[in-house]
């Protein structure tokens, strides 16, 4: 007998995840390797920022989630370099040391980084979204905001401290800025005797015409509506021209700009593919689209390396977009490739997305859903979220506490996950004078 | 009418809290300081850092707790300097600039921070349990030591990898211990494939002959005995000799030195004041014992200076052990002399100690508890341990999700908290020679 095919994947993402699920029946041998040590639900990330939901609850341990699962090792390391002609990855683990993972199969599931538009600095004055390091030290920029407010008595300085200014207006922006909202006006009130929470203003800045631009535009105006209601300042095309560490100049489509003076900025708005996908490239030679994902063929392989696949949004295939169910179907879809070939079965039909729909919840009472045809929005939308969300964490056994979470934030208004910690509270802003007694 | 007078409070533990509590009903206006935004129910700080509990069920927002005492302000700052003559505080915010903080009563609270014996590289080479950050950090520490164990081929360095040394046999190493010896044992069965976690060593030392030296010796010997059963090796009369970044020397009665391989080490041992106290000594010339604590009057008020009040850990007074209910009950004694003072009443009786009990919890079913003359141990000393701290966190709101997660961690043996985050993982052991391909 000979040995069993290795199948390595890397990135523990909705891609990854999904992929080694796929392969539960396969003769082969899976790795699953992630720089975290956990499977992230990167939907549910702003209310970890906004203090409803704990780490845990969007985070479960990977090699948990794949315990059952006898053919998968889980193991924590981040990919260096990727020699194709070898097919071995270098890895470097979390000591510093470094390894040679050998493979037959390889499926890049690494997913996005944020891109500032060739403005590097802008990365240095803003706060992302993209893992629970981002969420929490964005949970302390938002927290510590109001925190200054209480202090400050210059009233020009506690609107600075009191404004959030949030460049994108996607799913990410639209869901924060609603629960920045909700924060300032419900969640807070009564917990501060200098600053009114209440008086924050949440400013939400995108480029394009509308928010939520790949929800039908119906959808789109009553998720602005719900906004408004919540007192979020929509302001769209409107283009970031230059951010710093106290304020955002954003320019309108007549071409005037405008200094916003605003201590918290979170970037919500350009996504790039994440370094490992520069770094297939480069091995391989394949070709990637602007945004630096990797062009695939209708099996998900890239052309030229059949045991090479790119799943999520890393992918680049018939424009799709970057969406969880899209990497889950992909990964999943990669793997059954996989397990053909080894089985030595005829290779699956080509890989179809099927599109089961895409939601935002934006307020503590209001969401938009759209089903192939059918448009929903506000509390019955809310209410399919809900649902929805619910259902797909059951598989992660983190249900009960989150159901106890969302009762508390949503049909109260309490958050119970607001610890800060310091590590990844905001660094002093530096040339401030000093105002010592 | 006279302004109202001020009453500043350093620190929101429980000591703070207590006492910004108590003076509910005075003609006072208190501001109660951090550095931190949240109370930390410290006893379970251990949970979180071995996964069973969130940040947010121990650390609940100082603000939402004190939320309906309108003569509070809560404010996040940390104490710089005292000028004891002018009655002014000088403090830092957040964001780094200066403010001078007037009272007229002065309640010092800042509880302890770890003494390293006069070795201060042991700091650098160990992991304290003090505040969340710590126990995060920890908790990165010791899921990632499991990480890394998975990779490692070599047996030696396996071992060291699982290999957690623990220094000081309080209640902290004891409760640490037992929680670690649990995961090893129970939570992380079946998520490896290569390294075997119920093959971790779990090495618990004090320089002392017993463990919980604080409880009656019959109960030492019962949770010495638990821990047992979860494969803790107890080293008594053992002192730490050095430590380096990979290993622990300790010394038994004997004199002898042993060297052990050990990649995570906590610290768990001796305490010293915070910083605050020394502050306070020196401003005001108030004498300190060993451990840096301020010696109080029995009214919990500084000699020589009645506006200052210490109270907590950082207090010494007829040598009352640190524990949070000695915290509670001086905090509140003070707040009660300010508001017979302010009110012209005559001054309440000394403040005496009303001792609770103690309790520990040593393993998932295991704890040992002393009430006065009462001494139980096992199962039921385990259910008194699980009522008395659910009634506490009733306070606060968090209870149920803290339900949950224990059915979680002690019905069952899964944890649910076990993301890490990056910014306080393990940094790369440095002179590691490069093993890559």
């Amino acid at each position: 007998m000979s040995p069993q095919q290795r199948v390595v994947i890397v990135g523990s993402g909705f891609g990854g995840l999904f992929a080694a699920k796929a392969l539960r029946r396969a003769p082969v041998a899976v790795t699953l390797l992630d720089r975290t040590n956990h499977h992230l639900f990167q939907p549910l990330l702003y209310q970890v920022a906004t203090g409803i939901l704990s780490t845990g609850e969007i985070a479960p341990p990977t090699r948990e989630v794949l315990r059952g699962q006898r053919n998968v090792t889980v193991v924590q390391a981040e990919v260096v370099a990727l020699d194709a002609a070898q097919r071995s990855l270098d890895v470097r683990l979390p000591d510093g040391t470094r390894r040679a993972v050998p493979y037959d199969h390889l499926i890049v599931a690494c997913g996005m980084s944020s891109s500032y538009f060739g403005s590097p600095h802008f990365a240095d004055f803003t706060l992302g979204m993209k893992s629970i390091d981002d969420a929490l030290a964005l949970r302390a920029a938002i927290l510590g905001a109001f925190e200054m407010a209480e202090w400050e008595d210059d009233p020009a300085r506690r609107e600075a401290w009191l404004t959030f200014a949030i460049v994108g207006a996607g799913p990410t922006g639209v869901e924060l800025a609603g629960q920045i909202g909700e924060l300032s006006r419900h969640s807070l009130r009564g917990e501060f005797r200098n600053a009114d929470p209440a008086r924050a203003r949440v400013l939400l800045f995108d480029a394009g015409p509308r928010i939520l631009p790949t929800f039908p535009e119906r959808l789109s105006e009553r998720a602005a509506a719900a906004l408004g209601r919540l007192g979020v300042e929509i302001h769209v095309d409107t283009a970031v021209a230059d951010i710093d560490e106290r304020s955002i100049t954003v320019r309108g489509v007549d071409g005037a700009q405008r200094r916003i003076a605003a201590m918290t900025r979170i970037w919500a708005a350009g996504v790039t593919a994440a370094p490992l996908a520069g770094i297939v490239a480069a091995a391989t030679g394949a070709p990637t689209d602007r945004a630096g994902r990797l062009a695939v063929a209708d099996d998900c392989s890239l052309p030229g390396h059949p045991e090479i696949f790119v799943v999520g949004d890393t992918m680049a295939l018939a424009g799709l977009p970057g969406l969880a169910e899209v990497a889950m179907q992909s990964g999943r879809h990669a793997s059954r490739v996989i397990a053909a070939r080894v089985a030595g079965r005829s290779q699956p039909r080509p890989f179809r997305y099927r599109d089961l729909g895409t939601m935002a919840a934006v307020s503590r009472t209001s969401a938009v859903a759209t089903f192939g045809r059918i448009n929903i929005s506000g509390r019955i939308a809310w209410l399919a979220w809900l649902v929805v969300h619910l259902a797909f964490l059951t598989g992660f056994k983190n249900r009960f506490t989150t159901v106890v979470h969302w009762a508390i934030a949503f049909i109260g208004t309490a958050r119970q996950e607001r610890a800060t910690i310091a590590a990844l509270s905001p660094r002093p802003v530096t040339a401030e004078p000093d105002e010592g007694a």
